[in-house]
């Protein structure tokens, strides 16, 4: 299958190095410095102690995406640049959208010439360079419909057991659990200054994430809070020397994914005339430290 | 006056080097090498541009507190090793208390045999060496009694311009005050690892900090929020380019005044019956990076 995929973040790229073993895979770029590298030299995917060199990934730095199937994996508030061209493209697609967070799925709705799909994240990632990205932690892609009169996507075709694909029933629900556990992990790990452990090993940093947990489930209606929450220091035990992506964006002076992530949490306790004393504070905390 | 200082922190030793300059002044320090420096090169007191050596301090790494004055200027969570040489001294002295927060407070009223006064530091100061203090901003100290059938501090010995002490009609008030602010500037300032400036200039860290004040204020039942806020945000503006105590005691890993400042409060919401999830976020957050 032809397979192009916007966005070359860590997510990206490894969709990009997974999938190319079996499909004929297009990135987009933004810059060509990193489309004319990753064609000149392909992607270098590192997994434990193996580093494989995928070389059949062809880079593009334009933007007219031609391939049925378009992995859309920029951030949440890129998606402002993607989106216009995508309605504008006459063809119906299949488009699988990758971002955290909850905040961007009213504006895919105005994509109904398309079939909408909507996919979260579970594997560990780390871009460490142009063409290099870091496959740290084993996870799958859950992947639900946006539209219900839509096609599911033939997910067969994707799936490899190295690089899962799974369908979700609900995909709303799993991803408010990812979201859960992003709204827990990220902007705590970000202000801290600390790895993903530290949330389980510091019996005061794992009082914060609890209290943060609590206001986040309680706005996501989670239902099984015990086992949630649970799942979530599982992740923080399976992640522990990790670096969560926020923490980087931190400390390099990036943009977060705060307003994907937290704000879209706070438009939701505002529409349930909730009190989110603490995420309020986290957003403030995370949103301040940005770089204007 | 023959005056002992305990304690040779910042606050101690600018007392020393302002009051030697009217008063025998001994300081008791905890380190032999410390008392040696002081002895033989007296104490350094840097003031803007002026750096002034004040020779006439005598240093003592003793524990026998001789002078009728004693004025106990270590940290709150140092004061269970002071306090029980102070209840053994036979003489009745006159003890003023200078530490931060309120939660020693209960432990002072064990002092019956003495005259005690509680002193509410509102100087700016910074101790960069074993014998140098920088007076970082200009303040005062008001004191007032804890026992109602004790004389006053006869103020007036004290008192100079440069340095002046004034009578607090109401301790609990000005030391509710002075509590109310560090509150707020201190452990927001040592978990965002910013100047205090940053808390009145960055519009989202000048939110967080109006959640903590109005947490805090309730607890203290302070009645005139907007007045008092200004305040706060007033010393912000004015020790802008400080770097809190609370901040350099993180950053140095050294144990931080967070018990005797945040602690007292959650203690007296505890009593009260009221919810402050803010102060208790910070709490943990300031407490989960101390060095056990």
């Amino acid at each position: 299958m032809e397979i192009g995929i916007i966005g070359t973040g860590s997510v990206g790229m490894l969709c990009a190095a997974y999938l190319a073993k079996e499909h004929i895979v297009t990135v987009y770029t933004r810059r060509k410095e990193q489309s004319d590298l990753i064609n000149e030299k392909g992607i270098i995917l590192i997994h434990g102690d193996q580093k494989t060199t995928v070389k059949d990934v062809k880079a593009r730095s334009g933007k007219d995406f031609k391939e049925p199937l378009l992995i859309i994996a920029v951030k949440q508030y890129q998606l402002g640049d993607v989106l216009p061209l995508l309605k504008e493209t006459k063809e119906r697609k299949n488009l699988l959208f990758l971002q955290n967070g909850m905040s961007h799925i009213p504006m895919l709705e105005s994509l109904e010439g398309h079939n909408v799909y909507i996919g979260s994240v579970e594997h560990g990632s780390l871009k460490t360079g142009d063409a290099t990205v870091a496959h740290t932690g084993a996870g799958v892609i859950k992947v639900g419909s946006l539209f219900p009169d839509q096609p599911p996507l033939t997910l067969t075709d994707l799936h490899s057991e190295r690089f899962p694909f799974e369908a979700a029933r609900n995909w709303k629900e799993s991803h408010s659990r990812k979201l859960l556990a992003n709204a827990v992990i990220n902007p705590l790990t970000a202000l801290l200054k600390v790895k993903n452990g530290e949330l389980t090993e510091n019996p005061h940093y794992s009082r914060m994430a609890k209290s943060v947990f609590k206001e986040a489930s309680g706005i996501l209606g989670i239902t099984d809070e015990n086992a949630e929450w649970e799942k979530v220091m599982e992740i923080c035990r399976r992640t522990a020397e990790n670096r969560s992506s926020m923490l980087r964006d931190t400390e390099a002076g990036r943009k977060t994914e705060i307003d994907g992530i937290i704000g879209y949490l706070l438009d939701e306790a505002k529409k349930q005339n909730t009190r989110v004393p603490l995420l309020e504070f986290l957003y403030h905390a995370v949103k301040g430290g940005e770089k204007e």
